[in-house]
């Protein structure tokens, strides 16, 4: 994990509150019966992405929350970087997200609950790009229940 | 690289031509003034999702040969998984690719040139699925040299 850029830069208040809105966003892809993970990508206070999962729907396993706020923010802002944006996810991303993510060149990750198996972090080398600063365990309890009540609901 | 399966199951002849038709999925990408990448995904001899870089064009760095590749490969099929299926790519898959791969469970992918630098190889963890077998080198040069040409014209 010394792999990755921890500096601090937002307040724990600013980004409990993106946070929030990354969890609105994961609430979609519940009440749509997807894996609920939901994320928002923001640029200088302003939200110029959103994304929530929606595998089942589009019947495509790339079509994380992750990759579809990139998609969106690039759109919004009309360039393939976001080198002054933030992502906030719901849950530590995957390794073809970290992957994404170094494509954009993005500032800072913010997620909230560990996904200890699938996710990028545990994969032991620096798979995000090297100017992409890390920070985790926004709102963990409630990212994670989320998570947790979906595949209780489903057994 | 020890992480990988490399055990043997198609015949070079095989490869070699199914790799050509990447190339020339590479070949519209030049000729699109995109990165020369460009892949196929074959199930039972039969080509079921193709893809060529398009980041330029889309916007987003996302965009990779290998994404629509599978994205494309999902769709004729009507189901998330690649189980029995190959991907064949001109070029190493960066990380963004591999971990794409890693969810659609693919059985085999086949690169041609290596990319020393942001392909996944070098990243030092397993970031395959542990059933996807692993081959590279097929028409190395060919797919390598489509690269060089592609950025020497650009200095």
């Amino acid at each position: 994990m010394s792999f990755y850029n921890f500096e601090e830069t937002n307040s724990e208040e600013e980004d409990i509150h993106y946070m929030k809105l990354a969890l609105e966003e994961a609430k979609k892809a519940l009440a749509a019966d997807e894996i609920p993970i939901g994320a928002i990508v923001v640029s200088k206070n302003r939200i110029i992405g959103r994304g929530y999962n929606l595998t089942e729907r589009f019947n495509d396993v790339t079509a994380h929350a992750e990759m579809q706020a990139f998609t969106s923010a690039t759109q919004t802002i009309g360039g393939k970087y976001l080198k002054d944006c933030t992502l906030y996810v719901t849950i530590e991303p995957c390794v073809m997200c970290a992957g994404a993510s170094y494509w954009t060149q993005i500032s800072r990750i913010v997620y909230g609950a560990r996904e200890e198996k699938r996710g990028f972090i545990s994969k032991g080398s620096n798979l995000l790009h090297p100017k992409t600063i890390l920070k985790g365990g926004v709102m963990a309890d409630e990212c994670g229940l989320l998570m947790k009540s979906f595949f209780e609901k489903r057994r």
